[in-house]
């Protein structure tokens, strides 16, 4: 069995606020905190570049997880904001964490389903390689490629990293995964000359549309009733997009989380931040995670909680 | 079974040829023809992006495989070239050869051993998810960030693209596969403000020394010895790093390849483009192919010709 055993995340403490922008924006409280959903954003410091996000994720992980590096096989980085074309971030992160000769290295490029799309591929990779411990790292600072002064894009976004230790001991294994991709749509979120461009209606349609029904066609083959999943972790693209799926696809509102106010929607990230919070939460054995945008694509996949945890924290104590 | 079933490839005409070079950069003949081994580099038209170069390969994939477009499940391109940071390029060849909405895509950023990475990660992702075709590019033009005039650079890379159709029912088997990473040699090949720098000699020591140990151990691994290997497909970096690791492994000459000297050094594309030439020889039951190169990173796997293959090639006769 191999799955996820720990996460960790890094965010930044530096915040812009969107409360600053609402005379350049000519937008009010009720639009920040109701539609978007984010009062602030957390930005990376200057020098920190993407690789420097995914060793601070891990020096988290260092201090909640018995983790020995010589063990670490596989390390994988998602993202679409790598630190250079060449090499791919994760033999960067690979040279500063220090790891082993003998462990792969490869980066993901993929968007705001990243993280479900990495858990499929790396712990399938694991699978097939027969590896017993691997590292999942997410970071897609946006601040490298925002316009400031773009309405669409610039109130939303903020960054952060995450890893997650894969392991075969792990506290959730991967059920089945679902993935869709309308490639038709892609130009509704794109980077041209290193800065992002974004139809947000365009997405919040696809979104609204596409990851209902992908929810319940993952539920159907996994044979799984909706009142049976116990959370659902949706990407946390904004406050609107999350209550638009939530109420079309009829779960119990208590069932889903939107808890970005304070950082923003951080891409691949946004999803593991949440689930890190509900891993240790023993009454949660069914948790549906979705993630949807560029691409445009989409992904989900439910995580079964095992029966014999074993969060092993000592650093955690000691902190 | 999930496999090789097909491999096609595209290689522009439009050709630089390395002998206009001579004066400028102070070289001969022999040099040329036996260090480098590259006389002439095959060129990318200027507006086609990496993505085109995919559908090329796609197109010229048409014409020698059965292939119902509405079956494939999973488009994957290995590339560190790629459209755009955002979206991933697999959701540019998605819409441009018209993929089904069921399709995953994602890219996979790695560089020379990117064919042995990339066949492990989406057979992998395909047996883990119950997909029975997918489609896996390979495409680095690295003429997009070649600086002319660099010695070092511009006489060894060529552009081209290629695809490999993977089936649950295929001619090929993937065996074993052995990874290795020494991040902290990764700025022997990296690419700054859009351009590749490269310290040739730091890859050849690292290819020389890591890939015959490698190799070494994947047959250890597979329980099979040198002499049984038939076909040996090394990385295509050049002339003299693939007579290199030929010696220093010991295997017969007559095993391995070395054949880019009409078009360069294709990065991730080197392998399948050679790998298609062989497919259909019966003789060669076992075919070891390693590539190494960014990161510092190698990648190695054995693969198997299946007792019963199924060549069926109808639009080949018609073209």
């Amino acid at each position: 069995m191999i799955g996820i055993k720990e996460i960790a995340s890094y965010i930044p403490e530096n915040r812009f606020s969107n409360y600053d922008r609402k005379n350049e924006f000519h937008i009010d409280d009720h639009f920040i905190e109701e539609k978007v959903g984010v009062k602030f954003l957390a930005v990376k410091d200057k020098d920190d570049d993407t690789s420097d996000l995914c060793v601070k994720a891990f020096d988290n992980l260092l201090k909640k997880s018995l983790l020995d590096k010589a063990t670490i096989e596989v390390v994988v980085v998602v993202t679409q904001n790598p630190d250079k074309l060449i090499p791919h971030t994760s033999a960067i992160v690979h040279d500063k964490i220090d790891l082993s000769k003998r462990c792969a290295s490869f980066d993901i490029s993929q968007g705001c389903p990243g993280y479900v799309y990495g858990l499929s591929i790396i712990i399938s990779f694991m699978k097939e390689n027969g590896l017993t411990k691997g590292l999942l790292f997410t970071a897609d600072p946006y601040s490298k490629i925002i316009n400031k002064h773009d309405k669409n894009t610039a109130l939303l976004f903020g960054d952060a990293a995450t890893v997650t230790l894969i392991s075969d001991d792990p506290s959730h294994a991967l059920g089945k995964c679902m993935f869709s991709t309308i490639g038709k749509d892609h130009m509704a979120l794109y980077e041209k000359d290193g800065r992002l461009h974004m139809n947000g209606r365009a997405i919040v349609n696809f979104a609204a549309k596409t990851v209902p029904q992908q929810i319940k066609a993952l539920l159907r083959v996994s044979d799984i009733k909706l009142k049976d999943v116990d959370k659902l972790i949706l990407h946390q693209g904004s406050k609107f997009i999350v209550d638009t799926i939530t109420k079309r696809l009829g779960i119990d509102e208590q069932k889903t989380i939107f808890d970005i106010s304070d950082y923003g929607n951080t891409v691949s990230s946004s999803i593991p931040i949440i689930l890190e919070k509900q891993l240790r939460n023993d009454q949660l054995k069914r948790i549906v995670i979705s993630g949807f945008g560029v691409g445009l694509s989409s992904a989900s996949a439910i995580l079964f909680k095992e029966k014999s945890p074993t969060h092993v924290c000592p650093n955690a104590a000691k902190a």
